[in-house]
């Protein structure tokens, strides 16, 4: 396994192995493996983060900031490409070569598919994904596989209830896949119907639960997961009685579920998940979140080759 | 007295004893007092402060960042919250625990009172607040005291002026509550009619002197005061003969002063002070921001616990 | 030769010997000189650099922030002058000061000529020009300077072709006036007609050859430059037959030149220089971006009396 230099830009580039040995960096900066109080600043001083944000993307971006200036790096870049040059009519590929010569590592999110791979191309040093449009977002997948282990102490014979749109969301289609690579695995993605995952990302052991989502604690009741994983329901693609498609998770729902089920929701949420629910212990979307720092510091103390 | 992970919401919450501590913390970032060049850049580093500005404040993030930065914090955060995902709907709330999450030390301004401590409920991690609204402005305070302390070697038995307008002010409405805080000092509200300090905010030591604001020099004459504080008059308030209204500081106002008599201004001024009293030993508004910094950096490393 | 306190203004501000030392410095951060891997983080270590951008240029503020963070330094200012508190009224003056008040080097972008000066007469640190609209952007014309050092191992005896509008291009002004320091250099100012260098620029070692853009190639081969510095010609003032104006070098260019020319562009490029020509050995521009980096190191660790 070589990172060093490595570029970030899609789930599927890593195996199995690899994957496991992303996560297992990442616990060395998590303070729940780590007892010592050493920082981890000294690791990557004088390297400097570009972070180029064609798009907004709040967490994302603070959480990478935050992950390389923990780690010690420097950071530049933009969240406005109305700010860059590309508005005199510089080309993209020009923008990421004049960032490369300035950074050690490029950190790109864009809403358009493949961008990154792009970025990628032209770039003499390292780049992480940070979201391209629809296509893939590889840091939110470990982050997502890294709480589920530090759950459950492992990534197999697991049952996972992806809750939401599945047709649309990039991050269901990329965990499912993810998780496929681990043995034992059952994938349920309850949808409203038309919000099917489509064909293409579908794997073998994934499974269709299309249902009136007035009906989802009954569902989760019988399907009994170890994680239900939330997302938004997209109301504008969605017509008629618009209740079918309105589901809320609340401090109710965990009667439903098993003791051990955890709650998980790349956030922001909007009304997919009650406020009440937030001081249940297995509600753990906010220390989702807080484990994606740890996974950022990992990934780029591992592709500036200083792990 | 105990500082490390303690909310600075409000100068009110602080004990005399507590503001003397943190005046005396400031000193060691100042170097008017410490001779040696050591810097300060290892006392936090490895820590991130979140700079959440709902509105505009130049100087206060700025002084804040600038702080964070000498003490070795990284900083993320924004200024603008159209770019924040609140845009898609998330909450105050949650956009606080998002951000709890990826930092060490909350720093929020916001236009609505009490907005700090809503941030402080949720926050696991220190918030300092950095304006809400009409409100409180500790960190304006705590500089302000620090200025007049530097200045007199003392914070009590001094006469302060303070000019403009009291009633919607709180730096002045502050100012004024914490200096009853020390004894023996006296408070001149000098204000056109219509801008008294309003009842509520009026300690024991305050005077209101309402006046034609032409007449500002025999007044301060006459008052003889150690700290005149003035402030912008807000004309969009105001009705009538405009000029009632207006005044203006220049170098000419010091013939009617003691000569020991310090200007103090929390900046941006407009008219209030004329550049020509700038070069003028006793107009200290600028090394008063500076101050800011040193107040910054100790609040900073003490509610860090690095101190 | 003093550097610590040192405003960087003017690139006419500074004697032979200064820019050779500063090109000297400069060599220090350059990985191509310095093989030792040790960092640069350590000299500026708790030091502030305030980028006040009021206009909007980002590789100058790339470049400047990543040389800042490389050396240690933090960083704090603005790249949006609507978000200062200028818009409430505050003069350039009390902006410069109050940022002054919070850093330890200043850098200006600001679209009006001699606005760097202005801030540094009001400023007690020193202060970088990063382009004060048509008149002067010195860190560009030395890393212009180091970039062509570093090729060649001289400034003197050398023949560069300079492409482009001589008439509004303060890049071209400055390059060449710099280059006059030096012995036995010729510039050859390539131009449309109306576009010509005005007489207050012109040296005595410059010439007008003024043509048809279409004979750009044949041209070139006729003066055998060492090297050829592009830049953009603005359509929007030309008139008539556009093609005249119209020239793209290209990998087809390099035919016409001798063998170690050099093609430098100070960026963004629209359509001077076909992409085809970026793999060519010769074709240095984002080499010379790069080149910024350990100019804007070194200056800054110059004026703060790092080095």
């Amino acid at each position: 396994m070589k990172f060093k230099g490595r570029d970030v830009i899609d789930i599927n580039d890593f195996s199995k192995e690899e994957l496991l040995y992303i996560l297992k960096t990442a616990k060395k900066f998590d303070p729940a493996f780590v007892k010592s109080k050493k920082s981890n600043y000294t690791i990557a001083q004088g390297k400097i983060a570009a972070l180029l944000f064609f798009e907004p993307s709040t967490r994302t971006e603070q959480s990478f900031k935050s992950a390389a200036q923990k780690i010690g790096m420097g950071i530049i870049g933009f969240d406005d490409p109305e700010a860059t040059s590309m508005h005199k009519g510089e080309t993209f590929e020009d923008t990421i070569r004049i960032m490369d010569a300035y950074a050690d590592v490029l950190i790109i999110r864009h809403p358009e598919p493949f961008s990154a791979k792009r970025a990628a191309d032209v770039a003499q040093i390292p780049v992480l994904n940070a979201g391209d449009g629809p296509n893939q977002h590889p840091t939110q997948t470990m982050l997502d596989l890294y709480t589920i282990l530090k759950t459950f102490g492992k990534l197999d014979k697991l049952k996972i209830a992806m809750v939401g749109n599945q047709k649309h969301y990039r991050t269901m289609h990329a965990l499912s896949a993810a998780m496929f690579k681990f043995s034992g695995n059952k994938i349920y993605g309850i949808s409203p119907k038309g919000l099917e995952m489509p064909a293409e990302f579908k794997t073998k052991n994934y499974e269709d639960v299309t249902i009136d989502m007035r009906k989802l604690n009954q569902t989760l009741a019988e399907i009994k997961p170890d994680v239900v994983y939330a997302g938004r329901i997209p109301k504008e693609y969605m017509k008629g009685d618009i209740s079918k498609y309105t589901y809320q998770m609340s401090i109710k729902t965990m009667e439903f579920l098993p003791k051990h089920c955890i709650i998980m929701h790349p956030l922001p949420r909007i009304d997919e998940i009650d406020p009440n629910l937030d001081t249940h212990p297995n509600a753990i979307y906010f220390a989702q979140a807080r484990n994606g720092l740890y996974i950022r510091e990992a990934l780029l103390s591992l592709v500036l080759g200083r792990i």
